[in-house]
C-alpha cells in the first residue's frame, strides 16, 4: 500500500496515457480524481490549488508541458506552454525547475520526437521524487528508532508535508509512514495549521487513509502537549532552507520549535535538497509572503446539509494580516533529514550535505 | 466613553431596576442586549455562555440571586436559587464566590429586607469590579509608558480579557484602553485564539467599538511578528495564578510567552487578586480542562446570506483533543499587573502582593 498508487496524489495511467490528480480543494470532505487532459486543465489545477506542495506542483507542470507538446510540438508552443504553466504560481521554485528540466530535454529534438521525450522526462521526474521521498523516510526512520518510548511514539507535525504535497510518501510524513509500515507503533499530533487548515484538511485525511492513528489539535495546544510529556518529537517540512540551516516553513513552525527546545524534545526538519537555497546565507534574507487576509477572516466547511460553504468569522471591516511562513533558526533544529542522509542544521552540516550530494 | 455603560457588558438600569447583558454568543456579527428578568433567564445566560469571563459570570449570578429573592425571599429559595445558579458553570471560581458574597449579606436579615440588600450587594460587587479593573489599567499604563516606541505602541494580546469578560475596562485590555484614552498611540495584535476564536469574536469587536486600532492574526503568526520586531509587548489575562507566579490562561498563551522571551519582548499578565490560588504552589498542580472536541472540528460564522451557520472542518470520524488552557511558567512573565500594583511573577513577588492586599 505504501509506495503504490493507492497512497498517491498524481497517477499516470500507462494504458490511457492520462494524468489524474486528487482535487485537494475538496479535501477532507470529498475525494475526487480529476483527469487532466488539456493545457487549460493542468493550469487550472495548479492555479486553483487542486494540486499544491512544491514537488507535486513541479511534476504536474512537467506532465502539462508534455501534454501541450503532444498537441503541438513547435518551438513556439514549447515556449508558450511553458510560460503559461509558469504563470500559474509565479513564485514556486519547483515549478520553474521542472519546466526547465522538460524544456532542456526536448528543445534540441526534432518536433515529432518531442512529445514522447517530454512525457518520458515527466515520468522520470515523478519516479525520482518518489525515490527521494522514500530515502527521506528511511533516513528519518533511523532517528525515530533512537527515541525511547514506552508505548506508541507520539510525533507532532505541522501543515502538510505528506504524499499529498509530493507524489508518494511525502517529506516530513515519510519517516512516519516508514515507521508504521515497519510495525513501530506511532501516533501523530496534527496541528490544524490555521489559517488554511492544511493539518485538518490534508494531513489528518492522508494519515487516516494510510491507517496511521492521529489526533487533530488547535495550533495553540501544541506547547501544552509538549509540557505534559505527550510529544516525543516534532517533524516538519521546509519550503526554503538557508545555507546556515535556518528553515522557512508554514507559519507556526517557529512556535513549535521554541516549545520543543523549551521541553527538550527533538525538532526535525525533513526536506529534499531542492528546497535548499545555497545563495541565501540566513533566514533573515528570506522574504515572508503575506497572503490574502480572507484566509484569516473566513473559512470553508461542510454545513448541516453536506454542502461545502464559506463562512465569515470576523466582524465586517475587521483588519487582519496573514504572513504565510515563518523562519525557524537553525539552533532550534536537531537535524535536517534529507535524501542524502541526516545532517546538523548549521553551515558545517550544510557543507557536509553538499559534499554528500556531489559524491552521490 | 471609557468607564461608562457605553463600553460595558452588563448594565443595571436604576429606573426599571432591570439587568441587561450583551448576548456574546452572537458576537461579532450581532449586538443584542438581553433583559434578564427571571431566574431561568439568568441561568440560561450563564450556561449558554451569553455571558462568560470570570468576573462577569460572578456578577451576573449575584444579580440573578437578588432577582430570585425579589420573587421569594424565603430561606428555601435563597438556598435553592443559589444552588441552581451555581450549577450553571460548576467549575467557575468567581461564580461560587459571588453567590457566597450575596448569601452572607442577606441570610441574617428578615425575608422582607433580603431582596433590597441582595440587590445592593450585587451593585456593589459590580462597582468594585469596575474599580479594580480601572486600577489594573492605571498600573499597566505605567509599564506601557516605559516602553520606547517610535510610532504606535504595538501590543499583542490573546483570548479576551476586556470589558466583555469583566464589566468595564477588563483586565489585560484595561492598560490599553487607559493608554488610548490618554492619547498614547496604540495598536493591538489580536490573535484569533482557536479553537473558540475569542480574539476574533470578542477582543477585535470590543477594541473596534472602543476605537482602538487592531489587527486580527492567526495564532500561528504571533512568533513571526515578534521576530520581525513588530511587537513591543504582550499582555494577557489569567484564569488561575499559582503562588509561585505560574499562570494558567487560555491555551496558546504559553507559546506567546516563549516567543516573547526568545525575542526580548516583555510579557505581562494582568489579573485581579481573585484569580490567585494561594493554595496552589505551582502550575504543575493545576489540572487542565479538556473541552468538547467539536470546538476544534467545527466552527460557526456568517454565510453569504448573513445567517450564522456551523460548518464541519474535518473529515468524518476524525479524532481530536481540546485542552482549553495551558500553563506559562513564572520565569517567562515580566510582571503581574494587579489592582494593588505591579509585582514580579515569583514567590517573593506574590508575597509582596499579599502584603499590599493586607495593607490596603
Amino acid at each position: 500500500m505504501f509506495g503504490t498508487d493507492e497512497l498517491c496524489s498524481l497517477r499516470w495511467d500507462p494504458v490511457s496515457e492520462k494524468v489524474e490528480v486528487i482535487d485537494q480543494t475538496l479535501l477532507p470532505h470529498t475525494l475526487r480524481w480529476c483527469h487532466l487532459d488539456s493545457l487549460e486543465a493542468f493550469c487550472h489545477a495548479i492555479s486553483t490549488m487542486q494540486v499544491r506542495g512544491a514537488p507535486l506542483i513541479g511534476i504536474t507542470a512537467a506532465f502539462g508541458l508534455a501534454h501541450a507538446l503532444s498537441q503541438d510540438a513547435s518551438d513556439e508552443n514549447l515556449a508558450g506552454a511553458a510560460a503559461t504553466l509558469l504563470a500559474t504560481r509565479p513564485t514556486a521554485v519547483n515549478l520553474r525547475w521542472a519546466l526547465q528540466e522538460v524544456s532542456v530535454a526536448v528543445r534540441n529534438l526534432a518536433p515529432p520526437e518531442r512529445a514522447r521525450a517530454a512525457l518520458d522526462k515527466a515520468r522520470a521526474l515523478r519516479e525520482e521524487d518518489i525515490a527521494n521521498c522514500e530515502r527521506i523516510g528511511d533516513n528519518g526512520l533511523q532517528l525515530l528508532r533512537t527515541l525511547g518510548s514506552g508505548d506508541s511514539l507520539n510525533i507532532m507535525t505541522h501543515c502538510n508535508a505528506g504524499w499529498l504535497a509530493a507524489i508518494q510518501w511525502g517529506t516530513a510524513l515519510a519517516p512516519i509512514y516508514k515507521a508504521h509500515a515497519s510495525g513501530m507503533p506511532v501516533h501523530v499530533w496534527v496541528s490544524e495549521t490555521r489559517p488554511r487548515n492544511q493539518g485538518t484538511n490534508l494531513t489528518a485525511w492522508e494519515l487516516q487513509r494510510a491507517g496511521v492513528p492521529c489526533t487533530i489539535v488547535a495550533d495553540n495546544s501544541c506547547g501544552q502537549l509538549m509540557r505534559q510529556g505527550r510529544v516525543d518529537c516534532v517533524i516538519v517540512g521546509s519550503d526554503r532552507t538557508a545555507a546556515n540551516g535556518d528553515v522557512c516553513n508554514k507559519v507556526g513552525t517557529y512556535l513549535k520549535a521554541l516549545a520543543a527546545q523549551a521541553n527538550g524534545i527533538p525538532f526535525y526538519v525533513a526536506l529534499p535538497e531542492s528546497t535548499i537555497d545555497w545563495d541565501c546565507p540566513g533566514g533573515e534574507q528570506i522574504p515572508i509572503e503575506e497572503r490574502d487576509v480572507a484566509e484569516v477572516l473566513s473559512i470553508a466547511g461542510l454545513d448541516a446539509g453536506g454542502e461545502l460553504r464559506e463562512v465569515n468569522l470576523a466582524a465586517a471591516h475587521s483588519q487582519a494580516l496573514n504572513p504565510a511562513f515563518d523562519v525557524t533558526p537553525a539552533a532550534l533544529v536537531k537535524a535536517l533529514v534529507t535524501e542524502h542522509g541526516n545532517f546538523n542544521a548549521s553551515e558545517e552540516g550544510l557543507r557536509k550535505l553538499r559534499a554528500a550530494m556531489n559524491g552521490a
